[in-house]
């Protein structure tokens, strides 16, 4: 037992298995803890318990909140008829801290993949296409990530959506802000051209 | 509030603060953490509350575990003599892996720093020296990093040494196993050819 004891080397293996972080990072987070261990660390761990018991997918969005249904689908204010889809709750949270958009959102919770045996039923699609005739939305934003699969699923939902006269958009593809031109990939620089806009 | 809820907001706040993490990488480990919420997230915090109220630092080598001495203290196999002195309990846990060692430690916790007023005192130098006559200690291991604060240090320590008869060591300095010599620097090809031994 190289770790102190054995509930700090299982806690060094927990930590390893997170996202980002490995053996190495794991040893140096749980010591750098430990040497807090009657601030930081106890903090932590009673939230960490906290949001364990309480947080929950909103009922309607799949976004994660505390309640039956998230901040976004209990304020009125929002329900201006749009509707963003998004991949997952990771999507959602960048596009609130954007600030930019005041409508509601639906998260899929993937992509379609008929590799992986994900189909519209796994994706919930039939329930957005509810929400889409429930909710009285006018315009259904498509969000997904600038992937193979992802624009696979955006493909497959504008098809869905073709008939119900609802307008379906995708978010624009170009440069970055601050972005420079020798960075980006070929594929970006071609999107920008195809889509220029005059001045 | 971008994300879900304030102990959602403060779970992520938390993890930032954590050495190697930042705002991205926190949102993505609590966002990995929330899908695992009755599984691992509930584990990981009921572990990270038991270590936090059970850690403490071994009273004689500075060693992290769960009781006033810690494992290695407390085992009668591992008095053999040998004192090796480590900056802090990452190096012991590196130490203890390498399965080479198998004498006491001496954690001080840090280095001599003028700058920031961390003398003798503040190491805990004088403890350190009482333990070398207490334990009947043959030999010091100086296993200091191999930086201008580690070498003063252990200089520091081995003038204190010098006339109890006892043996001061410090670790070799040279290729490391695996290593390349055109990816090292001009420092560590020096001093592996200064130490050259005769095959």
């Amino acid at each position: 037992m190289a770790e102190g004891s054995d509930d700090i080397q299982a806690l060094i293996g927990q930590f390893a298995r997170l996202p980002g972080l490995g053996p190495r990072s794991a040893r140096r987070v749980v010591l750098s803890l430990i040497r807090r261990r009657t601030g930081q660390m106890a903090q932590l761990a009673a939230l960490m318990a906290s949001v364990a018991e309480h947080s929950r997918e909103c009922a309607r969005c799949g976004n994660i909140g505390e309640s039956e249904l998230c901040a976004i689908c209990a304020d009125p204010a929002r329900a201006n008829g749009e509707l963003c889809v998004v991949e997952d709750v990771a999507d959602l949270w960048a596009l609130e801290r954007g600030r930019a958009y005041r409508g509601r959102y639906h998260v899929l919770g993937g992509t379609l993949s008929a590799l992986d045996e994900i189909g519209p039923d796994e994706l919930g699609i039939p329930q957005l296409l509810a929400r889409v005739g429930d909710e009285g939305i006018t315009e259904v934003i498509l969000a997904l990530n600038a992937t193979v699969e992802g624009q696979t699923t955006a493909h497959y939902l504008a098809e869905a959506l073709e008939n119900t006269g609802i307008r379906v958009t995708r978010l624009a593809q170009g440069v970055p802000i601050g972005g420079e031109l020798d960075y980006l990939d070929d594929g970006t620089i071609s999107a920008a051209l195809r889509a220029r806009r005059q001045l």
